[in-house]
């Protein structure tokens, strides 16, 4: 496999953007991630292209509005998961020697989407889902048993929807630019008990791209390129073996499988983003991915160790719950944020002195298993 | 990249099926596909699944049911080469060597999708569509010019569905078991002058799966495995250089890089399964895939060769027009059929002593581009 890297990258402003279709948002990114790239439309070789709600062929109808026609295209849906998955497509292209040059892409019009304004609709075989089981009530489920086993408490979860607004605030691309107090947080509607609305991610428009290429290439185009250190894409096992809901078992191998394909651990990440859809998947996934040991995510928080400016910030971009969460685009948001990361032009929300991080997505909610999908990539430069 | 071959291959009878789901049509597939190669589920190492409106870890969903989870899942779409797109990725993931034994599949429940009985809505960003230029009214006009520029009849069309109809009879999985007369299909209800329902493909329920493996393992399961000798999936150019509309330019570009990859040309197929989604679409793709010379597909059809027992059988499964066409399947039910064909065990409507075959399928009207995707694959025995 040859080494892989990001030469560039780009994104919408995620917010509530009815007015704009996919096309008009695929595009803005697409034309941001080649201008950052500094190559030309017709340089990209292979693109993939993420989505959940986007229609048919959503990737050729965005790429041909920046001129890029005729080349291999694919469209891929994992849930939540499916930017990510087409981010891993495309490293799995150039690693494997098919194409030297590639784009990766995401998008979601949330607001227009089929789903807009519902709860998403279970699958036709999930019979929890079809009698009320919904996702923020399987969420909450987690939220209070996490609470029993560990003693985890209500202020400890609000803390991570404070931290990721706070963080939020100081990215210009979040939906979100506004502070949120843990009295906000805790007092806002309650959606499933212990659940509140602002412990949940909103419904986001959004585009995300980048370009990625063979590293031995990569110096035409920067001098700083962001190397793809591993690339794990796995679904989830059955359910009956998830005996411990307060832990995500797949997101748990699947790190396992990303730390030894970089060769490197959790004490090695300076940054994280990771899948916060609710707060309590923040907490979980503190633990599944071996930021802090099982049980100890709530004083992990307190100690400000995932803050910007703490040992290893979780979501310095404010992720799902303040950046937004469109679902195709989110897993290449990620990847975004880290290249802008790694080559220190992050900003107000810049991690001092960055040179590794991880992205984690986790999606599609599937009746019988943990879940569909898991994604993590490393990235180092 | 490594030799690969297909060990096994299953589908569903197609057909209209609301009573079904897509993860019971799926399980079916997957089900006689690893029964066929002789493997246990828990062989497969990665599975990708075609679906344009089977909702989201579509692949996921039907996998679980038959016992395997926890693997790498790729859902994919692309159109009507969904399935194909879905084939090439299992493909690729075991010619690269990432992979040993894989799983490529697709399904679609057309009479219970968000589309049942409509006709497929246009893409936001496709006035043309908007304005009423449907897909059928689209190859109205196909079919129209082709009878200006080479003379080709209304008889001549026609007997594209009269042949598909008669292998269709020959062929159990196939939706439609009834011969049809010329002037049945001349005179049935006019969709778009002068193209005729029963020149139109059917709304289907279905789902195909194979099982591809490296060649070099191959042996452990079979002593007749079928050899990828090409795979190709390209999007369309832009609609403004496509001069002749009674030529699918991609198509050819695919048809060419198709048959380099193979090493052979059109007269060294046996049997090719094309994607007659009209009639027109047929006596194009005869051109189009070098079969015949530009305009002459009139009398190629008269000739008799691309009939089972004639020179070279086109879609000796009755094709999209008999056989049906469940969209996210029809690419991997393509290669389910060839798969038979090549091992000499089709039944009825096999085609004596194929030794090669090809699979072409063009899919997704995108505004602006002459198709959203086209896919071919050539196989060797």
């Amino acid at each position: 496999m040859r080494d892989v890297v990001v030469i560039g990258g780009g994104m919408t402003v995620f917010g509530k953007l009815p007015h704009r279709t996919p096309e008009d948002l695929g595009r803005e990114a697409i034309l941001a991630a080649i201008e950052d790239a500094g190559i030309r439309p017709n340089d990209v070789q292979f693109a993939s292209w993420g989505t959940v709600y986007g229609g048919w062929c959503i990737g050729q109808r965005m790429l041909k509005e920046v001129g890029i026609s005729g080349i291999e295209v694919l469209n891929v849906e994992n849930a939540c998961a499916s930017g990510a998955s087409a981010f891993r497509e495309a490293w799995f292209r150039v690693a494997t020697g098919q194409y030297d040059i590639v784009l990766a892409g995401g998008v979601e019009s949330m607001t227009i989407s089929p789903v807009a304004g519902k709860l998403i609709p279970p699958p036709s075989d999930d019979l929890d889902g079809q009698l009320g089981l919904t996702v923020p009530m399987f969420f909450a489920l987690m939220m209070r048993r996490h609470m029993y086993e560990y003693g985890t408490t209500l202020e400890q979860f609000a803390k991570v929807s404070v931290k990721n607004h706070s963080h939020g605030c100081l990215n210009p691309y979040s939906q979100y630019q506004k502070e949120l107090t843990l009295e906000e947080i805790l007092q806002s509607r309650m959606i499933c008990d212990p659940l509140t609305l602002l412990q949940c991610c909103p419904n986001t428009d959004g585009a995300a791209a980048v370009i990625l290429c063979a590293k031995d290439i990569s110096k035409r185009f920067t001098t700083r390129p962001m190397f793809v250190a591993a690339s794990v894409l796995r679904s989830g096992d059955y359910f009956h073996r998830w005996n411990d809901v307060t832990f995500s078992d797949m997101s748990h191998k699947a790190a396992i499988a990303a730390y030894e394909m970089a060769g490197i651990g959790p004490d090695g990440l300076d940054l994280v983003e990771l899948h916060d859809a609710f707060t309590v998947s923040e907490i979980m996934h503190y633990e599944d991915l071996g930021l802090c040991e099982k049980g100890e995510s709530g004083s992990f928080i307190d100690s400000g160790k995932p803050w910007l400016g703490g040992d290893i910030p979780v979501n310095p971009s404010g992720g799902l719950l303040s950046k937004g969460h469109p679902l195709g685009a989110t897993g290449v948001a990620q990847v975004v944020e880290v290249w802008r990361q790694l080559r220190g032009v992050a900003g107000k929300n810049q991690v001092e002195g960055a040179n590794t991080a991880m992205t984690h997505v986790l999606g599609g909610y599937v009746s019988g298993l943990e879940s569909g999908a898991v994604s993590i990539h490393i990235f180092k430069i």
